[in-house]
């Protein structure tokens, strides 16, 4: 066995699948003694997914030698709507094998559930993201995103984000008017429900509404979702894993420039 | 500001809006110091809707000048999707402008999303309803009235009722069979629950199920419904909003005449 | 009137039409003093349906002189949707008349909804179904069996099933891969919940996956399921009622041979 990886809670994998699907249609799964990393251009090549998952998130890893396992996103998709809520999950590949196993398993061990799934050849372009220094980063709950992304989807198709230390006002100017949403700065006693906005210099940059709902509906991997704004540079929408240490999924996306 | 009004719940108009989406396309808000009034036939000129919201529905009302404020209802909609279950909401507009503006904010003042309406020039006609002393009136729940007109909707496409001291009974005769509902009157701890019947003469009427399945639609409004019957006259189905001295939502139509 | 039956809960029959709508249009209700039976092929001839109402299972039951009825299902399914969740139900044909009467009331007695069904003359292929003596029996969660039929049908179209002492297995091969299932026997304090297999023989038999997924449709009938299998006799779905001398829902589907 050249990969074996056990993630306590199948749902996981789950929602990191979910969130890519209508995004990627295929993407290679590079493995390595550090974890799991997924680097792929959407299908449009607008935006990019990037997802690590490190080998803490795992209850048991192992790598012994770095390898790209290309698979099918739709397939992944079924495979993880095998696994009931509580599953746990086992990832196993053999050397040269060109299947890989993904094994759910109920907690009593009377129900298991297992895929032999075929591996795919898939032109890798591993690009390097350099670490940016955003001039904003604002947290916020996650399902508040979505939801103002959803809203103001219905008037346009492009959508404007102006941050400052004020608050974050996201708008849309359409056929029948013109929406805005300000999020203030705010204090909860839950973390998942502030709102907090980190900011070197105010930003205005505007972007396809289109990509940034999908990105949205990764709202279920994380109660927060952080976004990076820089003037004319790739917008980040960042969501980390529970354990913060163990991973994260981000979306970058370029702003549309002003014809 | 000519007109500047403020509403505890914005989730009232919404579901004002909601239930006349199906029926208008485009209406005119006739704004007085009385309140917000609608008036339309809807886009096949068969059914009537009547909305009223008195000024006494507001938690502030101002209208220095009479106006119509003519608006796109699906836009409506997508605008009072962005508010919250618990939002409030203000409405302005100032003299002789071209846009209505819309703005939700949440109880804590940390959210406010608000809109700015492009408004529309639409042919006022308005029609004088006359008082009608109708000879039943029944009141029913409302969810009741919803579900009796969707379940017979099945089965064909016009609906006898038949109203008397007794009760009142919905009829459709299909090509499978005949469907019958009789609602007995009925006492019950809840107001909401109660079925009564005011029968000064019994009543035979025939109408387009169509049209009664997207009336009851609006059962959202009011937890009970209210039937005016007469014969040969137009039904009545009007909803009062919780606290009926702030107004109403009322929907007409003509009964079927035999062939 | 020759047959006149009460069911305390017209939700029962709701569950059994529901459960026949997707495999028959037209079936006939055999009526004696029995009870209630329904035989029939699905539309393309290839699984069996077969009901049996006891005459215990009602309330009331009183058949004057065996009959079939003809009924159109669909038309069934939107009767039984008029019906509330606590409603009681009244069925009555009457000496040769061509409709049947449904009466649902709810416990109150003041809201009665009834229908009269045209009856249909349905050529009648009464089929013997010999008593069969299965080499394995399983008993398992109704919803469990479900959730495999849907989950793998997304992979192929056939499915295998396996079972033998130590378990049983379902197994799709598809173009990504292979996935299984596999439910061991498995004790639990609700008998719901138990997965038990009385084996005879182990059994190895390839099923149509589409009809498995009809058939576990049926799984609000019972919180269990019985599969009966032996090698190249068809498959046995089978949903005993609440209490089992009141009847059962059965369904058989032919063994697909390897060419």
């Amino acid at each position: 066995m050249v990969l074996e990886a056990h993630l306590q809670q199948a749902v996981l994998l789950k929602k990191v699948v979910d969130a890519m699907k209508e995004l990627c249609k295929d993407v290679n799964f590079d493995c390595s003694e550090k974890g799991l990393q997924v680097q792929s251009m959407d299908s449009s090549h607008v935006a990019l997914v990037s997802l690590l998952l490190r080998e803490s998130a795992f209850t048991e890893f192992k790598c012994d030698r770095a390898t790209s396992l290309g698979m099918n996103v739709d397939s992944l998709g079924k495979i993880f709507k095998m696994c009931g809520p509580t599953d746990s999950l086992k990832l196993r590949w053999q050397n040269d094998a060109d299947t890989v196993n993904f094994q759910c398993e109920s907690g009593e061990d009377d129900r298991i559930a297992d895929f032999e799934l075929k591996l795919m050849q898939i032109e890798s372009e591993h690009m390097e993201i350099p670490e940016q220094q955003y001039k904003v980063v604002a947290k916020l709950p996650s399902a508040e995103f979505l939801k103002v992304c959803r809203d103001l989807k219905e008037f346009g198709e492009t959508m404007q984000i102006q941050a400052s230390k004020d608050g974050i006002r996201f708008s849309v100017q359409g056929d029948v008017g013109t929406g805005n949403v300000v999020l203030k700065p705010r204090e909860a006693d839950k973390p998942e429900d502030r709102v907090t906005l980190t900011v070197h210099e105010a930003v205005t940059a505007t972007f396809a509404l289109r990509y940034l709902v999908t990105f949205a509906k990764a709202a279920p991997l994380s109660s927060t979702v952080e976004l990076g704004l820089g003037p004319d540079s790739p917008l980040s929408v960042k969501y980390e894993l529970e354990n913060a240490d163990n991973g994260y999924m981000q979306f970058y996306l370029a702003p549309k420039i002003d014809e």
